[in-house]
């Protein structure tokens, strides 16, 4: 079966996804399509940490520990920064902010990030895709308890312990699917379209907030697979859980399949929670993505019920 | 003897001087003016070269081999910034980026230089007073056999190979003295102004271009004593020596006194060269700054000629 595999991907969970892709399918037949909700300007530097996840997970430069920033990376910026008295809520490793400095330079100059990503990727031999959702600026917010917060002082700051009450994705009205993004979904060689196990709120709703790519997603003809974040009633990592609870969600795969109802065509559910409730056509199995091999397992699997639901 | 010490200063050589003097005076008593004409932006970052070279040195966080920078650098951010294919002609360490990061950030909230600097250097702790010689953009530019540059293509990636034509200060007509400049040389309490060893033309001529502060030289009651950059019909260090001779000057201490003739009462010579053609008063001694006490040595030196020009 050949193909183009598009993957609507938040950071550290989804990369993983996409990194097991590379390992079953010609990475250069892959299409990420990034969330940018969580990007903002930190310092002045434009930070995108979902681009950068996927840029240094598929480039083999990532902490493989964290699943995020740069492997072996040095803290000297944020040793100085801190005796200058500047913020140093978010960690900005030495490494790392050679991408948000250039990133900046180069959006500055004028080039859109879709452009500056696909820059990067070049440079760093990637043969797959990666498409920033859009090139117009989307900022997450989620109102909680403790008032409106911006995503990262929420995630970071926070490190998500206010009760959420509601999100929205500012700017995301005016904004256009970034260059390739429309096509991908739409293109007659796309053989799947998978959303990663990534937190549907925070990671995949701002894409499909993006004015005409939920649509695009209803109108594919390939089959769209969600893998569902949730094993054994929580999620693997991250606030899915706790957030759900707290939008009065009971956290099972039926409140996913609920979630991307219009959207998804079969979601790969854990073997830990199994498929009660499932309207949606689905898939049990472990979806645990611990090893290089697990990762390869759950993209074959999703590829595979991607694959039974088009035949 | 008390009183207030002023300092014209650039870079590196400018920089021993002034820790030379935090040993024999009380270092709240030091006022050093700061050439700025160095500062460019790099990477969409303000780099300010001469002011960073004060903060480290007096500081005690400077790189002593190097006389610039930050004592036990690491250079991970070079390292990913060529690998994105960014510029990496001029070496920005990583936590030296912290300074050229917050600088950038506070100057695009409308803080001027001197405010960023003064923050800086009490955040670090530091008694003196390091001032901008201005807030607003100077730049110098040299005119070479290859052509115009900017003074850090000229100085870093050229490595002063270029021979030169002239020298301009851009901006320099338009700039006003950094507050507390005009009022450090005008101050009765200032027993001593003082012209660091730093290149006449690169480094010290960017200040004196600064509508103002010629004429305040000479107006001070303060007497005015120059350090000559000269031992031994040579620079000790950087390309004045090589400047001198393509302008068309001798390498001399005349030559000297001659480019900061109606500014300087006093010079302070090495006794490798001597007084020969000296018409200013003088004293002849060794200037050579390789240990902090040579450092503090000379500034002795050139407030004991200040003092006897006063008397």
């Amino acid at each position: 079966m050949s193909g183009r595999v598009v993957v609507l991907t938040g950071g550290v969970g989804g990369a993983k996804l996409v990194l097991g892709l590379t390992q079953i399918v010609p990475p250069e037949s892959i299409t990420a399509i990034v969330n940018t909700g969580d990007d903002f300007r930190h310092l002045g530097l434009a930070v995108s940490p979902d681009i950068d996840t996927l840029l240094y997970t598929l480039s083999g430069k990532g902490d493989a520990v964290k699943g995020w920033g740069r492997g072996g990376e040095s803290w000297a910026f944020m040793e100085v920064l801190r005796s200058l008295g500047g913020e140093d809520w978010f960690q900005l490793g030495d490494g790392d902010l050679a991408l948000h400095v250039l990133r900046s330079l180069l959006l500055a100059g004028g080039e859109s990030l879709s452009a500056v990503t696909a820059a990067f990727a070049a440079r760093w031999g990637l043969p797959s895709t990666i498409l920033p959702m859009s090139d117009q600026p989307v900022a997450t917010h989620v109102a909680t308890d403790d008032g409106d917060l911006p995503f990262q002082r929420y995630f970071v700051e926070q490190r998500c312990a206010p009760s959420v009450r509601a999100i929205r994705f500012e700017g995301a009205e005016a904004a256009s699917p970034a260059p390739g993004v429309l096509e991908a979904l739409a293109d007659p060689a796309t053989r799947a379209i998978l959303i990663a196990p990534s937190n549907p709120w925070l990671s995949v709703d701002p894409i499909l907030a993006v004015p005409g790519i939920r649509a695009a997603l209803a109108a594919a003809r390939a089959p769209v697979v969600a893998v569902s974040p949730i094993v054994g009633g929580e999620a693997v990592k991250g606030p899915t859980a706790k957030l759900m609870r707290e939008l009065g969600l009971d956290v099972t795969n039926a409140a996913i399949a609920d979630h991307y109802a219009g959207i998804i065509d079969g979601l790969l559910v854990d073997e830990r929670d199994g498929a009660e409730g499932l309207a949606v056509e689905h898939h049990v199995t472990d979806t645990l993505m611990h090893s290089l091999a697990d990762r390869a397992r759950v993209a074959r699997e999703a590829l595979a019920l991607a694959e039974r639901i088009g035949s």
